[in-house]
């Protein structure tokens, strides 16, 4: 028998840490009224311009001869391709269609999205960005302390150093928070994910240009307003190991697992990378890749000019949604605890079929030329809901790295009565907040939208004192 | 607020019903000693009978034309496809190649291993099959209740029902007491998984010609003897909530989850599949299609007289490796906690690019031809363990219905004090049974060899006693 001091599995002490910091809504670094203001500075030390630009524009981007890809020339960054998405006996009530043709950006590279925590005056802070992305309707937002693809931090950007990347990769890196390998949107990216990191410094951090320290209380301030946080932050943000709040919930932790597991064994789906070029239901132009019936998204290119970027202009392609999404949570208390509708969804992009996405999670123009039956169940109820049904409301932007203009109205909405049936229909099922909490430690089961809704569950508290 | 009575979301009281099942070593319905009667009595009502046969002579199955692939005219059951694996700046330690062709099984659908639980006499008991596979070396093994692809319980088979399915899928299903997706073996099978079930019976149970109850006691007798437990019966037995013996461990729950994530994302692996057809490093002929060197598998043709399988009669192609392997865990106490080395292994035909494999998986024969330096870390000290060191040994053979004479000797061995680093090489790490255990829950986390290895910890104490 060897010696060594053997140490607890759990970590109750971080969650509680945590909770302090969700419940500490002035910061000691950064006032939360002089945060704009610091920001709007950050914006104009920062030159950034964004253009739309013919796609023969790109520079060192092109359509792959033999597929019509859309590709860079050093193999690198990520592709437009086309993909096949066909559901043996489906559709089961997740969309009209059981057999569609979409672009897809395939990026198979692991990135890196983290946050560094650090105590002031004993309470956790946590170290955000202010960052410029092209696709961001208001350009800047708070990021994560870092926010690098593989590419980024091996070089290929041939840019500056990622800032504090030491903290969460290499020998000197801090004690972890959280680490898994999260998806992106099934919709538009091919099986990709990132690892989500939260790493607690060990030692001094130096503040530099762009960065700010704040409590998740101060942050949970900041997701109650519109294109603040960005997607890569609230993805972060969602995987806090906070303390459950109930212990109890309508299914046992074993049943939601036997029920996700269900739910991905009943759908046989398969998604096939086809070429670009032919694209049945897509049409193609200078400016533009988009569906013909101008559903969905459009692809297109855009130049850059920017001064706090790894590289100060490019180049690049980005998805632009033709409308703005709805993604929400019903919620409903049973015996006194909150629970949210859950959705297992399955996107044509998801490496293992199906993932919980929102009760609701649509861009309502795509469904609205659909009879009503085939209308997504619960968007009604979401859009007609009255306001003092609303509890939580912001207008959030995915990936302005890849995306442009991707806006969502993010909801957190008490059912009705009629719409919190005890036992919802096939491919919904009731959780509480914290069993979301206890699978966001594991890759692949909530989707990024509902990430997004897990933070901004757990922001409640901050409007609510 | 809905009136309903919640349900603690854990289940402390299963892992103690279990516990129990696991210390009764004589169960209340069929006796050990009677066991091996009952089993060559079941082989004696079953005629068996399984010959090679040429490929031509399978029936419905042939090489497609356009990719060489070996497919059924059906369309269903499994492909024989070629597939290039390649890992970018690799490999790690974990194999000398970081660059290879090989042949691999494609069966996108998913199946179920169930394996129904009742009490008797207050002790839980297992529902166990004997069940005749083609590949298996000695023909009878016993297998879960349920051993059931797709394909099967929708009667592409067009045979008969499958036994007790009732139990595991539709509205009068039993209580789940583990339901996830595991992965089966990621170097002969591309991203396939089954769905492993343990489900608690509601009401009387007929007990049916070829089945049998068997307490977990039992069962880990049986567990230390050659061939008796099929692969199906260990992954699912694996499964099992048991409850953890120590709440100390080297890692932390985060830290451990932060390796794994850490593993994934260094490894930059691409799996691509291309034609069986011209396969690099592969030759074939009419009986065979094999390496050039003699190495890893060759895939076969089998014709097969049975008759209890759910057809009486049938050909299929199998994949025999050329060797018995050899999968072992190290072990070692660290403050009086048993640790096991685990390997976060790349395997071709994963879904999630690394699953945690044992210490030592390999065909000996595959590596002998390398130098020193090549040859797979810790295999030579496990091969040179003196018996004394040898805590658990037992021939085991792979899924009989895929993979013909596919025989590994599975060992727990303690380390030597030079093998027992606490600060291992790069991508070895080590957990407690417990840890296994909690990560079990969840799909692609640990590879079918290690199920099997996690199995055959739980029995240890079936022996000790």
């Amino acid at each position: 028998m060897l010696s060594h001091t053997l140490r607890s599995r759990g970590e109750a002490a971080l969650a509680d840490r945590l909770a302090l910091s969700a419940a500490t809504t002035e910061g000691s670094q950064l006032a939360t009224a002089d945060f704009h203001g610091w920001l709007a500075e950050r914006g104009r030390a920062n030159a950034f311009r964004v253009d739309r630009i013919p796609f023969a524009e790109l520079q060192g981007w092109s359509f792959e001869e033999s597929t019509g890809n859309l590709v860079h020339r050093s193999g690198r960054f990520f592709t437009v391709e086309g993909l096949h998405v066909t559901e043996r006996d489906g559709p089961y009530g997740d969309g009209p269609y059981a057999d569609w043709y979409q672009p897809i950006i395939k990026q198979p590279e692991v990135g890196i999205l983290g946050i560094l925590v650090k105590e002031f005056d004993g309470v956790p802070h946590f170290l955000m960005q202010a960052k410029m992305e092209p696709g961001n309707p208001n350009l800047l937002q708070l990021s994560p302390t870092v926010q690098a693809t593989r590419s980024n931090y091996t070089k290929a950007h041939q840019g500056a150093d990622v800032k504090y990347i030491e903290h969460f990769v290499g020998p000197g890196r801090g004690r972890v928070v959280a680490d898994a390998l999260q998806s992106e949107h099934g919709s538009w990216f091919f099986r990709k994910s990132n690892r989500n990191m939260i790493v607690e410094a060990v030692g001094d951090v130096p503040l530099l240009d762009d960065f700010c320290w704040l409590t998740l209380g101060q942050i949970g301030e900041l997701l109650h307003q519109d294109n603040v946080v960005n997607m890569d932050s609230r993805t972060v943000l969602s995987c806090l190991p906070l303390p459950a709040t109930a212990s109890g919930a309508l299914l046992t932790d074993i049943e939601l697992l036997s029920w996700i597991t269900g739910e991905r064994a009943r759908h046989d789906v398969h998604a096939e990378r086809v070429p670009l070029a032919g694209l049945p239901g897509w049409r193609q132009d200078e400016m533009t890749v988009e569906h013909e019936e101008g559903r969905y998204f459009n692809v297109v290119g855009v130049a850059v000019q920017a001064g706090n970027r790894e590289v100060t202009s490019w180049t690049q392609p980005l998805f632009e949604p033709v409308g703005t999404g709805v993604t929400a949570f019903l919620t409903q208390e049973f015996d006194g605890v909150p629970h949210v509708l859950v959705h297992a969804r399955v996107e044509g992009g998801f490496l293992d079929t199906v993932e919980l996405g929102p009760t609701v999670q649509y861009t309502p123009g795509n469904y609205a030329h659909l009879a009503e039956k085939d209308r997504p169940p619960f968007l009604d109820s979401v859009l007609d809901a009255s306001p003092d049904r609303v509890r939580y409301g912001a207008v959030h932007s995915e990936e302005g790295g890849r995306f442009r203009n991707a806006e969502s109205r993010y909801l957190i909405i008490d059912a009705a009565e009629h719409d919190a049936p005890l036992d919802p229909p096939p491919g919904y099922t009731w959780v509480t907040p914290g069993q979301l909490t206890w699978l966001v430690r594991h890759g692949h089961y909530l989707n990024v939208q509902v990430r997004t809704l897990l933070a901004c569950l757990n922001a409640l508290p901050a409007r609510a004192r």
